[in-house]
């Protein structure tokens, strides 16, 4: 348990609440939650799925009609064939992160990842005694693993790597060429790659592929939280190996038996036309406020080398301001009211030296930040 | 993965719904679920709070309302105050249980078990490198572990001990002084006790104490699947000791970010005078169920020695006639349509010689199931 971090974000959350509650106005450019309500579809999908009383277990793989569903996702997007039969529901991008882990790695199994990452991944591989061992990246390589760093990094005790594309705290995605030299050099090695792909959807111009389109040895995680706006629903997906399959079904049974259903029975209006509309409005309202922000950010002194590619993150580097994100993120809490996360959730490569801000905030809020901040630096 | 068993019940599952389609009539005295929907005001609170936007993440420990919702009823049931900061919020039992087993053990540590008992508890343990020890019980105990079974049992590995009260396969609770006598040997020994207490409203006479009362120190386990009807939702709750809770919250940030929120607010319901009331009509349905059932069974030949305290189970002795009860329960459902849950999903312990019945289906269907097994046996 002394492994397992606490999100140090949350304590700065509290404390926003608290001087909330005290009356202070305070701009939450910490939290990694989209700031708008499930779509109308889905909502409504749900109600209806209530009132027709789906409110009892599904099968421990999901709902065949949602699992299909995502199946002709991936051939419509993607242009791939992945049969319903290797996609699992999973309640939140978490269960499907969880069952990857525990299915692919023993004790002492090394896992690689980029550092900064997300901290959960860490925390699933120790959760079942194995390794992670962040590989340091930066902008260099767009805060990305690649095929090189993989190579140079992998040892005897190497069993898989997890990413994730588009990243957090990063928004940086892997470029599909580069994202299939690393799927070849990891199975080069008999290694597996776990893939995050829950941004997916929230990608703002650069070209992005699935994991998926270049083996079938991958496991694909993603979610219904982020593009989908359904985070408090807790609903996700895994996308396993066929070899796999029967394993991550029988660790589905036993860890959580099967994902909400109400929420299964909505998700499947989440493919609908309608939604895809919503969510397409959103998708550029996201990048209208990484098109503001990054450039304030960077006038104001922050550096952000690597432009983002898509989710509702900015990674910079506030080197220039102090050598200590963390007391930095508290100071500018108690003095501006304007809260972000410091880089120490990220990982260990150089977080005294970044913090993350996230655009979940509509632009007249993300101005207002950036006035505060500039008065105050 | 090799030591995590599938749900053998699901082969039985599947080929019975295969008959079906083919036309036959099955009888489902396999599925350890309620066969009421939920209920009306709940499903009603669910539908307002989708109406009202609940769809984005709670605190990862849940809703404070209803961790004091909670709190309010312990004192109100059971006379015993629990601060609503030691209940945490889980997806499902199956979360509770997996931060209670990942917050105490360590590779290695052997947790005592009642053999027979709900199979997902030995692979919570498995999987995070724990032992999980099955203490052979039969009906001398009711099918529960005592303080002198603790007592021979324990050795210098062992930390801690999961039982639950009223039991899935059993349905056998532990009187309240045999629970104290228990808790009070384990923490001689410096152990924790987690205990399950997911069927302590579906009980039919016998006294039931909460394991709370003996002791700050055990981690109670609960859910608002089986008495109170929401097992598609999946939510329950989990009890720390203080000293844990910051560790148990700190893991649910990293495993499941939060339960879902539809879902916590609908529970609120699950604590007014109208669903009392139903939960109250559907607690005295299963009694009723249980006094047909378990005679009649054990008119045609079963053995049920101990008359069972709560849930929806009868773990019978089917020695009379097969010492293969996954071959019988095979023979049954093809013969007769019948489908029951063959002794192997629940230990190592005589599983050959035991079947379990579920009576999650009203009268009629059991007195048929009945028939039919009159006729073929």
């Amino acid at each position: 348990m002394t492994d397992i971090a606490p999100f140090h974000v949350m304590a700065l959350l509290a404390r926003a609440k608290e001087l909330e509650a005290a009356g202070r106005s305070i701009i939450h450019m910490e939290i990694g939650e989209p700031d708008f309500p499930t779509a109308e579809p889905i909502v409504a999908a749900g109600q209806r799925a209530l009132a027709a009383g789906h409110t009892r277990y599904t099968a421990a793989a999901g709902l065949p009609e949602l699992r299909q569903t995502i199946s002709d996702h991936y051939r419509e997007r993607y242009g791939i064939e992945i049969p319903a039969q290797r996609i699992l529901i999973t309640p939140g991008a978490s269960g499907a992160l969880q069952l990857a882990t525990a299915a692919l790695i023993n004790p002492g199994d090394r896992v690689l990842l980029a550092d900064p990452g997300y901290p959960c991944n860490r925390h699933f591989v120790r959760l079942v005694e194995g390794r992670a061992t962040g590989v340091p990246v930066g902008p260099e390589t767009g805060y990305q693993l690649t095929a090189e760093l993989v190579e140079r990094h992998w040892d005897e005790q190497t069993t898989a790597v997890l990413l994730a594309s588009p990243a957090n705290p990063t928004g940086t995605a892997i470029a599909p060429e580069a994202l299939a030299a690393i799927v070849a050099t990891i199975e080069a090695r008999g290694g597996r790659l776990i893939m995050d792909e829950i941004y997916h959807g929230l990608i703002y111009g650069a070209p992005v592929q699935t994991a998926l389109a270049y083996s079938d040895q991958v496991l694909v995680v993603n979610s219904f939280s982020k593009y989908y706006g359904m985070t408090g629903w807790r609903l996700g997906w895994l996308v396993a190996p066929e070899d796999l399959v029967g394993t991550v079904e029988k660790l589905a049974q036993n860890l959580f038996l099967a994902a909400s259903t109400p929420a299964q029975h909505a998700a499947l209006a989440a493919f609908t036309p309608a939604a895809a509309a919503i969510f397409e409005a959103r998708r550029r309202e996201f990048l209208a406020r990484r098109d503001f922000l990054l450039p304030a950010l960077r006038e104001l002194g922050f550096r952000i080398p690597v432009t983002p590619d898509g989710a509702f993150y900015l990674y910079a580097d506030c080197g220039r301001f102090t050598d200590d994100s963390h007391g930095f993120a508290l100071r500018l809490l108690e003095e501006t009211g304007v809260a972000i996360t410091p880089g120490i959730d990220f990982g260990g490569h150089l977080p005294h030296r970044h913090v993350r801000f996230a655009y979940t905030n509509a632009i007249p809020q993300l101005a207002e930040g950036v006035e505060r901040l500039r008065r105050a630096l």
